[in-house]
């Protein structure tokens, strides 16, 4: 590794759930880091988060935060992203934003490196990741569009708390710990109880009656397989799952493609892994998926209501490739 | 009442989820009993079960059970409906049989009392009350299908663990406990762990890849309708919840409705509650549905990936009305 070119590396939101595991990922996949830079709000200033054995201060992050720094990963919320991002690319820096806020501007490349890997040096300093949900999705539809070409999905998602962020897994745990005591049930983070509950709500309302979360499924499906023709609906839920999310989709193809087709295209997909027998009750599972960076896909069927549909469940770590590592991909990429 | 008819009653699988919910509304309905037999499981033989203030024996379950029985409510698995049912009917029982054995035969009703109220007086000696997340669904489904025609169903449940019987519900809090306690998960009903979790099966696999609930939501939707071109495709999984099954429904319809449309054909469905306030954040939810004996529906909206389809979330009490309460509802009809 000693003559590979090392990159300072900035993370704004290391204290948060997807900091937290970017950090992880870095170390794990050996990033080649020259200086590590951790930003967060004030709050955390003066914190030290572990990295490769050492202790590195946490620092307020601040416009003046970037010099030197020559990519930045930000997933921080979408208005520090608004106002910190534009101040990163100025100093120097390609940020890669793991907000919505940049997603779906025309100037920014929105990129799953599986899939369009082809998009990134399109970029013009910022460099968008896409949400969790969709990430999860899209692994396993690009193949399936480009052997079959489809013409409609309709998803509906089963999300952990994680993807809240780190106060919503606390909030969980708390809410499960005051249940085993007998206690009452405190909702802060969420709109509503999650322990035993499922919420039909992730994000906020749009006019259509859509949650913005479900929007972003659709808009960024087709952004980033670079096909606006393909029709999305969404159905996004919370559920009292911690990490990983799951999701049940129905895919309308112009080709008919049988299960054992899908299973063959799959199989082949990179960032994919086929788990689908049935007959031994194999089929991807929150508890399983959780730390792994694949999406894992199983009870694929012919839609028995449909000419040429495809059913299939897929899984995915939220954390892991929904957020931190598929922005650490970018960065390898870059 | 004191002019009403009294029935002799038995309640087969008295013990049981369902047995027990059963109980409770054939009490708060006020249902006109004369004698009420309690049946289970030798398992269950000698325990007491109270009822309307008295403690009532629990009778092992024989073929000579049912002298004098006017309406045997049967809850105690296919099996036990299989061989029993008929004994039931010899002795001159009408028999509404809660489980999924006799639902598609031919000669049998599958009612559910605010659709198809005409059916069950065709009965043969056996009514069927139908899965819990069919009664759920169709209760919805219906007044669409009567105002526009469905043409497709694309449905994905979140099926409470309650849909497993009161073995499941123990599970899922003893896994609650013991996760608190930091100590290891057991799984003995229900094939993995549920807490936490999401498992994509619920009852046995078919050759299709399809599981048998999810094609008893096919077939039994079609049945209860009396419609065989609506088509439906189902993907049930079970979340970690105690009582209410929520569905992500998707329908196309011939005629087009608007989301005002669907809210105002629901709000004067009967067995349904529109609950649709994205603004106040008002939607259905488990633990808010739990209890009740109508279907709850939010998140009504005009499918933007379709020119004539509608979504929707709905949630039901799968063990009141999607078993119990309609069970004792096609008992009153008769």
């Amino acid at each position: 590794m000693s003559n590979l070119r090392k990159y300072n590396v900035a993370v704004v939101g290391a204290t948060g759930a997807v900091g937290k595991v970017m950090l992880e990922i870095l170390e794990e996949r050996k990033f080649p880091i020259k200086n590590l830079k951790l930003l967060a709000s004030e709050r955390s200033e003066g914190k030290t988060v572990k990295f490769s054995g050492a202790d590195l201060p946490v620092e307020a992050l601040t416009e003046k935060s970037f010099g030197g720094v020559e990519i930045a990963l930000f997933s921080a919320g979408a208005d520090r992203s608004r106002v910190f991002a534009p101040a990163a690319v100025k100093s120097g820096a390609v940020v890669i934003d793991n907000t919505s806020y940049y997603r779906m501007d025309p100037n920014v490349p929105l990129v799953v490196p599986e899939v369009n890997p082809q998009d990134i040096k399109k970029h013009h300093g910022i460099i968008a990741n896409p949400n969790c949900s969709t990430i999860g999705m899209v692994l396993v539809l690009a193949p399936i569009h480009k052997a079959a070409k489809i013409k409609r999905v309709v998803v509906t998602t089963f999300q952990s708390v994680s993807g809240a962020g780190a106060t919503a897994i606390q909030e969980l745990k708390d809410q499960v710990a005051a249940w085993v005591k007998g206690e009452k049930l405190v909702a802060k983070k969420m709109a509503y109880q999650i322990a035993f509950n499922c919420l039909p709500q992730i994000d906020d309302f749009l006019e259509s009656g859509y949650t913005k979360e479900e929007i972003k499924m659709v808009n960024e499906t087709k952004k980033i397989i670079g096909d606006p023709a393909i029709q999305v609906t969404a159905t996004c839920v919370r559920v009292p799952v911690f990490f990983a999310h799951s999701e049940s989709v129905t895919i309308e193809t112009e080709k008919k493609l049988s299960a054992k087709n899908v299973r063959e295209i799959l199989s082949k997909a990179p960032g994919v892994i086929v788990m689908d027998d049935p007959a031994n009750k194999k089929y991807p599972m929150p508890i399983d998926v959780q730390g792994r960076d694949e999406t894992f896909v199983g009870r694929i069927r012919e839609d028995i209501s449909h000419p040429s549909s495809i059913s299939l469940w897929l899984v995915s770590d939220n954390l892991r490739k929904g957020a931190a590592t598929n922005a650490v991909q970018i960065a390898e990429h870059l």
